[in-house]
């Protein structure tokens, strides 16, 4: 099948490599012409814009965006949309809102263009591991184009059957059509979500570990633990096993103490919608939110609130802070 | 080799199971005689007490207890310890607090006896998966008994070895020495404190994805989605893939809307002590702490802070609550 | 000084009550015509239109609009718009979204019309107590209303003086121009947010005095404690001491139990706000989220992400759920 | 009334005083002879050694320990209970865990003698405004000790009536007899972790505020938000009027933006009690907790958990950290 792809970063790169070794024909565009000439040299064609791009492809056409969300993606498909004729579909296979999407989706369709949010996770892993891929959109859309989504997806492989499931066979391979459009960026952002609170989960866990040697424990209860050979073993039998898990304890084994990371810890849309999500549909989301939490915290050089608390136990309990450092 | 379990529910009974199975010598106790007699016609020699096990096995003796923590526990540890020789080794295989297990190495290394604390996860699955072991205790003891534990780890299959580990290669086979006695409960703890944490997170995000149709959200923005897919569909190449999401996936294969339970959700003293170690080493634990309080509140029948919120709510705007369900 | 008023509720009325008790001369509206009708009783003049009301006001006008907010709000500012003229004053004193009030003053200015978003606390004490005022809007507009806002106003001896104060001295009679539109609605939101996190830290200790006759405490240990008296104590000397204890204290000297509450407590849009400002500023503000989240609970009677936890402890563990209640 | 006091702190030192304003006998004792000789100008009477303190009381005595929490006011308490006399009284002051109150308890009226566990609120200004108590032990003494308590306490017209109240006259006056021995000290944990609570609604609800010009906001929504004005005008008529405002308040009066603190906030065993009062009882007490963690994360120089997360996000989608700062 023939897809154009626009970025060409880690995440549209290897999209596009991925495709090719399936056989899938590719057009590929970025600003930058350095990754598009990397991917001729693997049967991609590359182009030099947009326009381009739509005159190499045949009706109807498939453009898949894998750009930065906001700004880049919403111009890349106001671009498009100019450019393309009724029948062909767009995807955004980027981090993009997903009340973006629904909007984006009601202008296109509007113009007689198709339009699919594809939440695509696999990072730097995916062209060898497969993209798990939540899908909103027109369901003959997703159809057609599932030759282009199961080329992408891990494969039923990747993972032992779950006993008694009896739905559509997609999940299965990794990929779902989850419903129309944002309902991909829906679950996708509810993923990230997820993934926030997990990953807080094992770092609290480990900091526990980390300072089990604490003076503040009685003498004898204190444990000089090796995180590295800990998180190897919960990897076998054990109920947090799993892939944050690997990844974890494979940076451990490589720097015990985590020398390397200075603990400012980014974070991106998804993981704030998330929050902002539960607000709206009035979940309780205690978790996702004080994972959220954490990493603003920890890059928050101002310490505000920490200032007014020792203001405030100053002006009652006459408490000094120890000089500023 | 050769081993006595004392405590022969789901748990205890498995280990023997798989010892047995790997050709081991296994003497079984427990108060109620069905179960030891089950597993002697698998192998197993059942024994009707405390003294005729100690009798049944040849010094130094390996006994491991399986029962509930607290009086349970300590109880057969007591009575066994008045029981035992010097060079003896009592197993404390259960989910005991960790302090209680450095209390006990200290009392029963005073009578010559050797102690081991084995946090052990596997649940009901350990008997064909195997049990992640994290173990407290004498190296040479923790070496004496290798065949046991290697016979009822995972084994190094269990999982594709990680780039670059190179400590100890037991954690590779599924436990871990962790260090001296109350380490093994210690690091079991905060294991099940992580897990609680990964637990509240895809419970948390799962609520998000189930409430998509909220009539809170605009009309074109609402959703029906299909959990179970998701689910199914995350297993293979996401970020969040873990077997908690493997055992989530296979329950809403069966029981897309979980009607068959009811959300009163039950707590083990893992998740508290995992909570009051953070507090005693002064480490912050939002999330593992928000993930215990969760299990409080769905249990709480009497909802006294949201009566206090209320009658706050009545004295200073009148606002009037729904009257008393 | 000349003031009409849209909305005779609650706080509408009680607004118009204060202001004809200092002098002002107040037009009222209200689509049922009741509340009209007894405050012309105290003084105002009843009108039965907006129309009317425009009619009856001299110009510059100022209309004072104290509706829910959303829909009734945004309707009422639409109709005053088109019936007002260049000069006159429109505020808002109700608890709308500050991003509205943004909006609003823009759209309002482009007409040649004055926009004031007044976030007004007080509830059903301001008649007496007077109103604490958070003030958005042009300065010149502010300060000509300020007879106005004077009455409105607790005034200065409602607390005694703040040692080295030496800012506007507005604030030290109870309200505060705190910048141009949006700002004071923001402002207002933030009142709140610290207000639920209060509330909820009052909750949850007040909870655990409760439960200090816990059986899973130590026989020795549990305490029947006497929250009205309590409660009472620290009203006097404590650092607990506020306005939110005083309503405590009297609600539990009344009803020590608070039986006459069910505990499912509502929340209103000033806390979801908050925690969507924390997040879009990047702000960490987990016990103003934990707070909105209890409310979340307190009524959530579908209990999905209970049924997860349940779910998964069944498919690890064999945990079995005690049967639906 | 006659009464000893051992430590002569801020708080010891100030309860002399306003026990010797009121015409009380005090005799003080502190390892520091300074603060003796002080309060010797002022009218106490003051040795140089506990022996000398129970040589200078009448039978029965009456002494008050206002010592740091565990060791010191551990020793204290073992060596009077080796000087006195059956029938005399000793009482904890400090800030003491409230199980060690309920274990002294038990073990000073074996030996004969009396004990009260009073904790006392008041800080810098319990001298002028007198201290508000929490008080566990015997009723008869705690009668009997009524005109020190009396004197000691704000007072009735501390604050107004609270319309209804028919309880006990004492708390009317500031202090109440909460129950037996550890029932004062569970008292004031909660009083202090309610305060924890109650700051750190303070503390993130002005963070935001602070952060209202952040450029992370639309630029027609940023506001430049003055604190000190916005705290003075809550202080009158709001819903968070408290003391704790009032001093919020003031340091925002003198210090607006709170440059003379770090933000490096210590904290205090009351804190970390409740937090394990709260997991021991299984009452949710997420506000409570996040205010204790906000407090460790302010002092966490090592940033473990940031590391990991780091680690994690660098794993599975090569996201680089900045660089370590």
């Amino acid at each position: 099948m023939q897809l154009g792809m626009v970025g060409l970063g880690r995440m549209g790169g290897n999209i596009v490599r991925r495709l090719l070794r399936a056989g899938h024909d590719c057009v590929a565009f970025d600003r930058d012409p350095a990754p598009g000439a990397a991917l001729a040299q693997e049967g991609a064609r590359a182009v030099d814009s947009l326009e381009a791009m739509v005159a190499a492809l045949a009706a109807p056409r498939t453009i898949w965006i894998m750009l930065p969300n906001g700004a880049p993606t919403e111009a890349a498909i106001d671009s498009l949309a100019a450019l393309l004729s009724p029948g062909d579909v767009l995807i955004d296979g980027g981090n993009s809102m997903w009340k973006d999407s629904v909007r984006r989706g009601t202008a296109l369709r509007a113009k007689g263009l198709h339009f699919l949010d594809i939440g695509t996770s696999g990072g730097v892993w995916g062209l060898e591991r497969g993209y798990s891929m939540m899908i909103g959109g027109e369901d003959e859309i997703v159809r057609r184009l599932d030759p282009i989504l199961a080329a992408l997806a891990p494969g039923k492989a990747a993972a032992p059957p779950t006993p008694g499931y009896a739905g559509d066979p997609r999940p299965e391979q990794g990929y779902v059509h989850a419903g129309p459009n944002g309902a991909g960026h829906f679950t996708k952002m509810i993923h990230n979500g997820i993934e926030y609170g997990m990953m807080q989960a094992f770092a609290e866990g480990l900091d526990i570990l980390h300072h089990a040697d604490s003076a503040a424990l009685p003498e004898d209860q204190r444990f000089t633990l090796n995180l590295a050979e800990i998180t190897e073993a919960w990897r076998r039998g054990s109920v947090v096993a799993s892939w944050l898990l690997d990844l974890t304890a494979q940076a451990l084994a490589g720097d015990p103490a985590l020398e390397g990371f200075s603990g400012h810890v980014s974070d991106s849309g998804e993981g704030r919608w998330t929050v902002q999500a539960a607000v709206e549909t009035a979940v309780a989301a205690p978790v996702l939110s004080a994972a959220l939490y954490a990493r603003f915290t920890s890059r928050d050089e101002d310490r505000f609130s920490g200032k007014v608390l020792s203001a405030q136990r100053k002006g009652f309990g006459g408490h000094l802070e120890s000089p500023k450092k």
